[in-house]
């Protein structure tokens, strides 16, 4: 059942006035369920209680905190339908994305787990003693990684479940060993509380301290800035919008205590079509480019927005094809009416600059809150000269900016703001032929794509979810797969430690069998 | 010789106005070369071409970026005698200390060298293609870490070599494959020159690029401010005061593009002496504090600015003996006048708040701009109720606190701010009985020491330098070592790249034979 209810700690709460429902956009209807938000009391009850559950739970073994990973992933899965229900009633997704994005937030949790259970990612560290070296004696000196303390994670609209209340970012800092304390999505605090209740049964179930998990319900700004400023927060985890993300960046940067900021924020995902591979296959990559602008309706951050080319037969094939295919794909519901409505008016005004020829624009009838998907065209030069061109259109929009030559398209990219991707369609000839341009998409993104499209991310290891600046305020870490536990930890060494009271991690017999780096090799040897 | 002139990538330019000296503390006078502050134009010039090195410096192998730092480990030692000279006239420190900081110095930038070359530094993750998997098909995917781009280095001055134009910041970034632009610490103007122009030999000798590493002077703060405001800067490195550094840290946030700001800044080590420690012992003690505090005039970051005790007849007794054996020590030249002037000022404010007594203070005949060490006094809970007494007194200064019981103590630990390091004194069986106390200590210290002294900083892997703030601006990162690599590096993925045009680190073929991550496998083979 759901309550309305804040989750402070274990215990339900609503003791604050402001309330809110949530909205069903395929029936262009409010849900029943009246949420009440958090207020400052529950606030910092909330953080003093991930205060002082970080004591004990900083302390817990990879097993315990797999434990507790696993146990929340089977609590989710024990929701059943009820949860599917939900999320389609507060986002307009369908049921299949729902269960595809369950399962990818249940096999996040798990893969963490494993992760923790693992324990060689705290990079064991170790210098022994030399108690003989001259001119002075070294002592022993180890180190490894520690959590960094409470962390607040904002739910993110697009993902109501692998980017929210037990999404990437939750599972990363509780596997760090973080107690985090969930911002709840406004558009899905139904789904927020329910994936809230099944975490909270597994910390119960698990033994974990009361308060290492927390969900807070917001409908505005207030609650998330009062988090981010509170002093026993440690670091923010964000998805959303570039200014969203920048105003939490800017409120962290100026407490006493600045903490860091990890938000994901907006890309174009910039696609380079160079001439010879449009030559041949303009029409396949035109039918896998419409496909891939209005999949969920666009509302991925990896949609590519930017389609860049060198005038010629295969970019006006390619162009051609690309308006035919994309009128063809039937329009889907946008996440909330607030959406659509942005998404309507960056679409207008991008559509009013200057130059731009529109090549397709779904006329069909539609239904309320869905997206009409649209393809337009500009020249290089227009393009390299307006930077409203240059932003982000969240939703089934996509540019083709047409280039004189590649020194033009290479200028393009130089112009560009930071990305999370980066894809290059050409021959292999080609790729070797315009190091230049490589080069350039390099430096502006987090991962790059040959011949594919960018959305479509793979969570695993080898994944790079984060780019320069604005695709997210820190590019040197990344905000999907494993490594993205990096956000949450920092560094710790201890000097001439006795072994006994060492973490196991540390000690001589390394007792978990971990890979370390001892006096330069390494090794999973004990000392 | 030295110009007095900046170096802007090899060249060397003059063409401000502002000039300056630098100042010999010794004999109270200045130095006579005058040296030219770089102006707007030299700066920009110096991001411009620093942003072109880094096309090609960015894509240099381990082999040959290790190459150009051993370089300029041997341009250093073939300074020979003028180095130390010169180091000694501009900062006041003996010669043994000059020639001691020019052996970290080389010994950092080698261990780079080892570390770039070796190459498994770039954490080589690898998930291969299953093309056949359902429900959709998995590209290849391969991810490494990537250098971010320009960093400035702003010399310390309290390391002249190992911690300014070719020190740890430097010889980490350049590792990376970042350029450099040093912003010359203005005491030290000449010692800088000459190190400057022997990374400059050194880039020359071994082909690197022009403009992937200049050195500007400056006498103020302005050339500093342009520089961190500069769109082409990618990081900050910075070694000196909480002021100074988080004023650049704010600059940075408030940039269109924010950059990370790393700034070790003031730290004052908290010392934990326990009862049954201080039983026998208090005298040993006592004497290894004496010369912890006075170490170089006290002007080394871990500096033991606290020392924390139970009342009772141990401490009485070790405040006696550092009492007495502190003032034995002759007092040292400091850094410059307005390092004695601060020191001074700072000292006299510590003194004058109520309830401090004063221990020893050191009353003898000094020179011009030796420091006059003092040890003060003050009870529990007076020093819980004034913060100015939290603060560091940079210089050879040392307050005890005297607790009423070892809850007073741990309440003092959990109301100080973040510090590099933090030291327990104690028998092993009170380093059981005392967990909540170390505990209260590790959330506060980046380095915990058993049993010894937080002064003498080991360059090794296994050193955290580094701390929550304000000890530095980001927890995360250390500044020795070579981990301090991490903080000039992104994480970047190919995906579905031609195995030809990959990276060597990434190549199927492994020729780097570095230890890769291959489908959750740690391995050094071949695919």
């Amino acid at each position: 059942m759901i309550t309305g209810k804040n989750y402070i700690g274990n215990q339900l709460s609503a003791i604050g006035t402001k309330t809110y429902t949530t909205f069903n956009p395929q029936t262009n209807t409010e849900n029943t369920t009246v949420f009440t938000e958090a207020n400052s009391d529950e606030i910092n009850q909330a953080a003093e209680l991930a205060t002082a559950a970080f004591q004990t739970y900083s302390k817990k073994t990879g097993k315990e905190k797999a434990a507790f990973l696993r146990a929340i992933a089977e609590e989710i899965e024990a929701l059943g339908d009820k949860l599917v229900e939900v999320y389609t009633l507060e986002s307009g997704l369908p049921e299949g994305r729902a269960k595809g994005e369950r399962s990818r937030t249940v096999g996040q949790l798990r893969a963490f787990a494993a992760h923790v259970e693992e324990s060689s990612w705290v990079e064991a560290t170790i210098d022994t003693a030399q108690p003989e070296r001259k001119p002075m004696p070294k002592g022993d000196l180890r180190k490894m990684y520690i959590p960094l303390g409470p962390i607040v994670v904002f739910g993110a609209s697009n993902f109501p479940l692998a980017y929210s209340t037990a999404g990437g970012d939750t599972a990363a800092a509780l596997g760090a060993g973080c107690p985090v304390i969930v911002k709840s999505h406004p558009m899905h605090a139904g789904t927020g509380e329910l994936v809230a209740s099944a975490v909270i049964k597994a910390a119960k179930k698990t033994g974990m301290p009361n308060g290492v998990f927390s969900n807070l319900n917001s409908s505005g700004i207030e609650v998330g800035q009062e988090l981010v400023k509170h002093p026993k927060v440690k670091g923010v985890g964000f998805t959303g919008s570039i200014r969203g993300g920048r105003a939490l960046f800017d409120l962290a940067g100026q407490r006493p205590e600045p903490i860091p900021v990890f938000a994901e924020m907006g890309s174009i995902n910039p696609v380079v079509f160079l001439p010879e591979a449009l030559k041949e296959k303009a029409t396949d990559w035109a039918k896998k480019y419409a496909s891939s602008i209005t999949l969920g309706s666009g509302q991925f951050c990896t949609n590519p927005g930017l389609l860049i080319g060198v005038k010629g037969n295969g970019l006006n094939q390619f162009a051609q094809t690309l308006a035919e295919e994309i009128v063809k794909i039937e329009p889907t519901c946008m996440l909330h009416p607030n959406i659509v409505g942005a998404y309507n008016s960056n679409k207008s005004k991008a559509i009013a600059q200057d130059g731009i020829k529109i090549l397709a624009d779904f006329s069909g009838d539609i239904k309320s809150n869905y997206g009409r998907q649209i393809v337009s065209k500009v020249d290089g030069k227009i393009f390299l000269e307006n930077p409203t061109l240059h932003h982000e259109v969240f939703g089934p929009f996509s540019l083709i900016v047409e280039c004189e030559n590649e020194t033009q398209l290479e200028e393009v990219l130089n112009k560009l703001e930071g990305q999370l991707t980066g894809t290059i369609v050409a021959t292999d000839t080609e790729l070797v032929s315009n190091a230049g341009i490589v080069s350039a998409m390099q430096n502006r993104v987090g991962r790059i794509i040959f011949n594919g499209v960018p959305t479509g991310v793979e969570v695993c290891p080898s994944m790079q979810h984060g780019g320069p600046y604005p695709a997210s305020t820190d590019s040197r870490f990344t905000a999907v797969g494993v490594d993205s536990i990096k956000r949450w930890i920092r560094p710790f060494s201890f000097q001439s430690w006795p072994n006994d009271l060492l973490p196991n991690e540390l000690k001589n017999e390394n007792p978990l069998g971990i890979l370390r780096n001892v006096n330069g090799i390494k090794t999973t040897d004990k000392i």
